[in-house]
């Protein structure tokens, strides 16, 4: 039976429908071979002996000391060169009625080579290099907050050339914006209000339920949890949230760090193994860098793997239909181990 | 130099980032054969001979009598067979502290079957063709808005598999639902907010700087306007809206009908040429149908070439990085003919 949920947070609306599942056309997965490939290419810009391709390294892990910008990293993370957005001076124009604005695109944008293995899928990482790579996307958002202008840093990854991803070598994007996004500000005013009627952070609450619940969990361990959202708007959506309270991922520890990599590794294999490497998106939705909300914000990641297309009524209207059940989406990723 | 600019109805901000554009791929513009293809085929349900296999037509324009069903029509629309809503009856479910809400997708989705020739495309068209399309939007929205609990009527095409459309044959689709979507009630909010400060519409307001300017323009006829917007998402986003006031698309006369089949005719071509028939997702955006928005809303079409994939950035954020400058991808569409 046709059924709208209701997104607590933003109020938006999904229609979860399964009929449509029948349409007499295949989901559109576009799987990318598993296993194999190449650990290094000559010609990517990306492996080792091309740090000279790309800008100077702004952070770096190794196993052994060795110069910078020089084979024998782990992990590197290096302006984008082909940024949209840069550190100039400041300007905006407006017309009398405000009908065209327009500002200095002011911002910062970095790649995250995530391993120096040409084609290793990141669900396939030693937990150890998910940990470089979690950490990583701290450290450079403690960073990046410094620059005044900055007021949200967009941390993201596009999974296979159908979801995004221009280059093959396992990277992740992050980009500091001079601006907070409108998704971030609608799930923020949603948790705020929601603080202000209950005394309570609305993602605490969602946790709640869920643990109770059980049927959407699709992992969990001590101190995270991984779930498909009630309202999900595309099949095998996947969340995953500390089970503590926290409106920033920077505010991560070491320890907390290493729970969160055990978990979004679990998630990775399970998406990898589960959906045949589809393509997808994640990105990690935490708090501004210049707005307190330590009360009622919460952050999370989220995972939405590319299994349909945002066509003409998506992309219209603002509204989703998902073809899949949120729970016997959540069932079937429980059971990939 | 990368500039920020802001679409003045919702406030929302894209990134126009022509440095992107000369990243190491090429957008992933994925073009379906020019002209040819076949006028029939037995297999396909929107063909003649197989109107049995769709449901009963709603609508049904033929230039000669003939049996409701059979074949000689011009154009039909059927009630599509895998909707994501119907008209059963209500419900509504929710928890106490509204996490969970869920009600009965209520609802009415059809398919308008544009033309009998099972490949040809939009663009195509002979211009009467055309107005049997524009002209079955119409009558449809005043059939469907009949009914008490429909509050949008969304109106669109997907145009190629890469933008969604699942089967061949040339058809549009119509989705009425029963809550205002999220990115029509932006709109109406920022409007009526204009409206309240201005004194008058936005939309027409836009239009006297569009004309003015020029730089932007597309197309236009007496009636009818085809720009590029000043803050466009994407390369080569173009809107068609009336020069006259009108909120709504199914107020549109019988001699606006033909003017815009006139406009519309010349921007589907103008883009099937100029981008080597793109995949693209147009949709109307009109008023809710139980809302007065007669003096601060304005009706238009959207249409967006798929030429680049919505990914991380995009989704996480909400925010549109566009690769190309409006006013160039408009100077380039006013060219071709």
């Amino acid at each position: 039976m046709p059924e709208m949920r209701r997104n607590p947070i933003t109020g938006e609306w999904t229609i979860i429908a399964t009929e449509r599942a029948q349409r007499p056309h295949k989901p559109s997965l576009d799987a990318t071979p598993f296993f194999g490939g190449k650990n290094h290419d000559p010609e990517c810009f990306f492996c080792y002996e091309n740090e000279h391709t790309t800008p100077p390294e702004v952070l770096v892990y190794r196993e052994k000391p060795g110069a910078a910008n020089t084979p024998g990293w782990s992990l590197r993370v290096v302006t984008n060169k082909f940024s949209a957005l840069n550190l100039n001076e400041e300007f905006c124009m407006q017309d009398d009625n405000h009908l065209q604005v327009c500002c200095y695109a002011r911002g910062l944008a970095e790649v995250v080579i995530e391993s120096p293995h040409h084609t290793l899928n990141t669900a396939l990482f030693p937990i150890q290099q998910i940990e470089l790579l979690l950490k990583a996307y701290k450290e450079r958002y403690i960073e990046l907050s410094k620059e005044p202008s900055i007021k949200y840093i967009a941390m993201f990854k596009n999974n296979g050339s159908q979801a995004g991803a221009s280059l093959e070598h396992p990277h992740s994007q992050i980009i500091a914006t001079p601006i907070v996004p409108p998704v971030i500000q609608a799930e923020i005013e949603g948790a705020k209000q929601y603080y202000k009627e209950n005394k309570s952070c609305i993602y605490c609450d969602m946790i709640d339920n869920e643990l109770k619940d059980r049927s959407r969990i699709i992992y969990e361990n001590e101190e995270f949890l991984s779930f498909a959202p009630y309202a999900s708007r595309s099949p095998f959506e996947t969340w995953l949230i500390p089970k503590f309270h926290s409106d920033s991922y920077h505010k991560l520890t070491a320890k907390q760090l290493k729970g969160l990599s055990e978990a979004w590794k679990t998630v990775l294999y399970k998406i990898y193994m589960g959906l045949d490497n589809p393509p997808y998106n994640y990105f990690i939705h935490t708090s501004p860098t210049r707005q307190d909300t330590e009360e009622f914000f919460h952050w999370h990641m989220e995972l939405i793997p590319k299994m349909t297309i945002m066509a003409g009524f998506e992309l219209g209207t603002g509204m989703f239909i998902n073809i899949a059940i949120p729970e016997q989406s959540a069932e079937y990723l429980r059971g990939i181990r």
